[in-house]
């Protein structure tokens, strides 16, 4: 496994992932190491890795870039945390999260999974061409995630009730393993078009996202 | 407050109330009783409530039902506890949820909020009028999160990954009070248009439900 890498991005991601594999009895380098690891902008990539000297082995932890971006370099892989970092938290932000790793020869995916594990992540492999879809169920699973709740908290705040009382609702509904709750399992129309009703009234500009979801039960149902 | 509450309804809400009341020294009765809680479809709400015999409080625990079901009966509120419920779990499934409470009188709003207090749940009022809008918060949150959670598991195993990969990412959403995370914050369009071209190939039937989210990011940025 890697002793020294040089880590290029002072983010999120990047100081997650410092603070981890110094942790772990990594060498940090500004210079010289085994594998450069670009915790850059996704549109960052590809120029930055241009610039590198060839040599050490380099990867990108984006979830929507593919391998190409690391041109000219051939030792590459990716490794992509599947997890959402903030900047006030440490490494312990990465325990019991996954990772997405990418490569193109046995040697390239087993210092993926490698350098993983050592992270504290659990390493499955990802085929480069399905980067886009994973991504996008990534999405849906977090950044979009945020945008369903923000609809459900204003909905609930267009009706004088507090927010806040959404957050164990849905930390119960994940731990219950998303089991169908609520009188809308199965296509309950006459409730979904009281919510239709009530979203006209409170908040029309959700009557796109209501739709698209009650749409998704339907066919679902 | 109540000592004898007699409990319509052996489902999974009205398993876990009976279960607490009992923890919390009321007796539950089949016949006299104080109150009568139903814990019943809400289809079925304003025909049991029709059938009871005058004289005790009658309550309902449904999120979308109106206190006028319950008529003929004046003593009366609603309590819904905001929370997803297993009959595999017990009481211990109230502590941390939030209710919401209705009800026309200050009397029976005191009656409801110190049955929720005795309950474990975190009481609010809300207007009967808002019960729709309400509703339609609490469905995206919990209902439609599984519809949401489902998608996400679609493209993520589409692509060949494990969907329970997710979870801690949710997860994390969730505890880091739903911060915009990914490239999608404020309106990151080239991204937007990669996950739909992958969506087209890998699970068109997810495509409007998609757009209609990314419809929402783009109306927030």
């Amino acid at each position: 496994m890697f002793t020294t890498v040089r880590v290029i991005g002072a983010g999120r991601v990047g100081l997650a992932l410092s603070a981890r594999l110094r942790e772990r009895g990594v060498a940090l380098s500004d210079g010289d190491a085994e594998l450069v690891l670009l915790c850059v902008p996704d549109g960052a990539i590809a120029e930055v890795a241009r610039e590198l000297e060839p040599g050490p082995w380099v990867a990108h932890v984006s979830g929507a870039t593919r391998l190409g971006a690391l041109d000219p370099h051939a030792r590459r892989f990716s490794l992509h945390p599947l997890q959402t970092f903030v900047r006030e938290r440490g490494p312990e932000q990465l325990d019991g999260a996954w990772a997405a790793v990418s490569a193109e020869t046995d040697e390239a995916l087993a210092r993926a999974t490698g350098l993983a594990r050592l992270l504290g992540l659990r390493p499955f492999s990802l085929a480069d061409a399905a980067r886009p879809a994973y991504h996008a169920g990534a999405a849906l699973a977090s950044s979009y995630l945020v945008t369903l709740h923000r609809a459900a908290a204003r909905l609930v705040e267009a009706a004088g009730a507090p927010a806040e009382a959404l957050v164990p609702l849905m930390q119960r509904t994940i731990e219950n393993g998303f089991l169908p709750t609520g009188p809308i399992v199965r296509g309950d129309f006459a409730t979904m078009d009281a919510h239709l009703e009530a979203i006209a009234a409170a908040a029309p500009e959700l009557e796109p996202l209501y739709r698209a979801l009650a749409d998704a039960e339907r066919a679902a149902a």
